[in-house]
C-alpha cells in the first residue's frame, strides 16, 4: 500500500501513452497502476502508480522531457487519496442500506488515517449483474464486493467464483438463489454487510473474511 | 458515452504497459482512458478505452501478438458497465445520506438502461479534503462532486475551483465555510443533493446544473 505515484497533464495526443509508459520503462520503473481521465480541452489528467524505490524525483524530470507532458507533480499516492475501494453492486435500496454501513465504518478508520473508499452501481438483471462483478478486478484499488439483492444466481454466481479466485473477497447478503453459495461470506443485515466488508479491509479492524469464509451471519 | 473498451490480461513485466500502448499508437488508435488494476499472481487487469471508430477485431489480433498479453475481449464499455460517476466526499453521516440518496436515484435511471455509479469517500480535515477534491478529475468517468459537510472552506473552496475548471461540477450541501459560495448549486438536503446529481448526468432526466447554477435549494 505504499505505492509512488505520479500525477501527470498529459496532451490528448496519439501515441502520447507509449511515450510516457516508454520513457518509464526506459528509467527501469515498474507501472503497479494506472488512471487515465477522460480528455477535457486537448488534456488528459493521468495518475501513475510506481514500485516502491523509484526515485520519483528523478523519473519526474525524465517525464517532463516527454513533449506531451505538460506537467507533472508528486500528490500523494491515490492509495492514499481514495484508498482500498469496496465496490457494492445491485438493488438500489438494498445498495443504499449497504452503503450506508459501509460508508460510515470507513468514516471511523479514515478518521485514524486509514482511506477506504465506498463504491457503488444499482443494477438490475442477470446478465447487467455478472458483466459488472467480472470488471471488478479490473477497478483500480478493488478490494471486496458486497452483493445487495434478493435473488441473484446463474451467470453472477460463476462470476463471484472467478473473481474470488483473480484475489477480490466477496459478500453476498442472504438472498434467494446461488449467489449466497459462491460468496466467501453471508450476511442478513445490509448495514453489517457494508461494516464488515470496510473492516475486512482496514488494517485498523480485526475482522479477517479469511478467518469466518463459509459463515453466514 | 460510445467509447470502445477492450480489457486485457497483461503480464506484471517492466515495459508491459510502454509495449501494448506502442502496439496501439502504431496500429493508429488513439487511447480515450485506461484503467490498470493491481497485479494479483504475476497478472494485471488492465482496461482501454479507445476513440470510437477503431476496428476492435483487428486491434485485438495486433495486442494478442504482443508477448505481455495473455488474454484480450471485448466487453461492453467501462463507460457501459460502471457507467459515468458521482463522487461524494465529506462527513461519514452526510456522506452515507448524500450516497443513499444518488444510488436509489441512479437505481431509476440504471433500470432505463443508463449506467451510473455512485462513489464516496469519508474523509476529515481541510487538507485531506481539499487533496481527494483536487484528484478527482484523475478518476476516470467522474462527472460530478458532491461535497456532504458541515464546514468546509479555505482550500477545499479553492480545490473546488480547480476542479469546476477541469469540467467537473460540484454540489454542496448547505454550510458553514466557503465552499458553497465556490460550488455550482447548493442544496440543504443530503438525499436531494444526491438526487440532483444524479438527474444531472442522467439523459433519461432533465436536470441541468448549468440552468440553475448560484441557486441553493
Amino acid at each position: 500500500m505504499s505505492a509512488n505515484v505520479l500525477a501527470l497533464r498529459v496532451r490528448d495526443e496519439r501515441g502520447a501513452l507509449a511515450r510516457i509508459a516508454g520513457a518509464i520503462a526506459n528509467h527501469g520503473a515498474v507501472i503497479t497502476g494506472l488512471e487515465l481521465g477522460a480528455s477535457s480541452g486537448g488534456v488528459h489528467l493521468m495518475s501513475v502508480e510506481l514500485e516502491p524505490g523509484v526515485d520519483l524525483d528523478a523519473l519526474s524530470d525524465v517525464l517532463r522531457a516527454v513533449s506531451d507532458v505538460l506537467e507533472c507533480s508528486q500528490p500523494p499516492a491515490f492509495e492514499k487519496i481514495f484508498g482500498a475501494r469496496v465496490i457494492v453492486i445491485g438493488g438500489g435500496a438494498q445498495v443504499a442500506a449497504v452503503a450506508s454501513g459501509a460508508v460510515q465504518e470507513a468514516d471511523r478508520h479514515n478518521i485514524r488515517g486509514e482511506r477506504i473508499s465506498v463504491d457503488t452501481i444499482p443494477l438490475v438483471g442477470e446478465a447487467s449483474i455478472a458483466e459488472a462483478v467480472r470488471a471488478v478486478p479490473r477497478l483500480p484499488r478493488a478490494r471486496v464486493l458486497v452483493l445487495a439483492g434478493s435473488l441473484m444466481g446463474g451467470d453472477i454466481a460463476t462470476a463471484v467464483t472467478e473473481i474470488r479466485e483473480a484475489g477480490i473477497s466477496v459478500i453476498s447478503l442472504r438472498m434467494a438463489g446461488t449467489v449466497p453459495d459462491a460468496a466467501d461470506l453471508v450476511v442478513s443485515d445490509p448495514l453489517q454487510a457494508g461494516v464488515m466488508a470496510v473492516m475486512h479491509i482496514a488494517s485498523t479492524a480485526k475482522f479477517d473474511i479469511a478467518r469466518v469464509r463459509g459463515q453466514r451471519y
